[in-house]
């Protein structure tokens, strides 16, 4: 259990999530997947290589946003009832270290689901040689709608 | 003229900050190019692509966060002496209407310029039939760091 | 003209606002003053006290916040119908030098404008001596209510 | 234990950050104490008066801001050496839900100590007739200021 206890509003959610992660064209192109997906949790690892790296050979800091602002975004679009997507509003990241490593691992929660309204945060960590470091938090909202059965990224 | 009037402390200013650019794997492999740069002020374009689209047919909102955070970064670069590099700190970016165009146009500009710390704003455009709307604005804090002579996205 | 040029919904947009603002118990408290309203534009100034200081003599960090957030909140608060409340739902502020001064003054103005969210910057200068100096920039996001006829501070 | 397990660098830690808590003429001003300072841990408590609430007697949103700020700001300061002090650099806040009850607590946790900056979260929580529920949750950057022994808010 790697988020609060949240119960999902649709018994297929993981495959609406999964449906809709899969139709995202930049997470397939860079690499992208998702490892776990729970009501209200979401995890996506994206491996190293030169579509994501910046010139130093770390991960690019914008790719580390948007991992963080995916994982976030999917946590929430897992909660939601069928016939309803999500749209990012706004997210904060820090970067609190170099991505420096063979993978970013990023694990998206839900903090506050709302009718309208929910907020996420997201810690990614960068893996390498065998261990996990902290290298960014996210603070996000997303605001739910209607009609567009979708994480809108 | 498109920032405040900042002085540049290095007379090269604008090849460091487009070799700086250039060598960025990631903007390169999306299509992104530099048009403007001058003291404070950085213009980055990106052309519509299935590279950096979402499911809906819209630019990815961490697209649009990747090359504000780049263009605040640029922006920042322009100011610092030889021998000096910049770091995102952090960035929080309000995705304000969809990207749905062909082409956004992200520009950063120094809000405060400063020994450690640097802060920016950036905003982010969509032209779509000959029409820029904004999409997105953000705030962003960098720090200068010694011996890395780069922007480190 | 301070901020983009809006239509006020309601003849009496001026009136609201400044009804909600005189009771806002916190900000009479200080001795926050709204000096000028538009629509979609606000600005509030707050003269030095032992109210609102930190131990250095300067404006408290708190403070800087607080009418940073209340500045956007009642410029977006000016664009509303009658009958409709704001509520923020984040801010972020960064502090980019201290608040040393005899008055703070904090301009809000509104971004975008939307039926659900509104999205708002602010800058707050202070003044020292007859000079203003810009001391912090804000961005935020404000989500429209029914049947609350106030900004939600 | 309510942080992660981090060494002090001096062993008056908790004089040092309770003597700088006691010089915020605002935070005595409005009541608030500070309940627990641990290494890289911080409490502040906030009871309910008509200084910090606004026109629908909740807690202003201002003052839930500037409570996190300070949480995190001496669970930052909480590991600084001796001589040393610290600045906010910026802070995001989610407001949640609304800041209904009898008494605020804010606890701020640092997530990244650094040489220069250092990164921290806070969550607020509002206390109504025995509970506590979620009203904020906070994330922020410091930098460590050499020569200013205090948190400077």
């Amino acid at each position: 259990m790697n988020g609060a206890a949240y119960e999902p509003r649709r018994a297929d959610y993981e495959q609406a999530v999964r449906t809709s992660f899969d139709n995202q064209g930049m997470m397939h192109h860079i690499g992208a997947t998702m490892t776990v997906i729970e009501p209200g949790y979401c995890e996506i690892h994206l491996p190293y290589s030169n579509k994501v790296n910046q010139q130093h050979g770390f991960f690019h800091g914008g790719v580390v946003g948007t991992i963080a602002d995916n994982a976030g975004g999917f946590a929430a679009f897992s909660l939601l009832a069928e016939g309803d997507g999500i749209l990012t509003v706004e997210f904060k990241v820090n970067i609190t270290a170099p991505a420096d490593g063979e993978k970013l691992i990023a694990r998206g929660r839900v903090v506050r689901p709302g009718r309208t309204l929910t907020v996420t945060t997201a810690e990614v960590t960068v893996l390498k040689d065998g261990e996990q470091s902290v290298c960014a938090i996210m603070q996000q909202t997303l605001m739910r709608i209607v009609g567009r059965v979708d994480v809108v990224g």
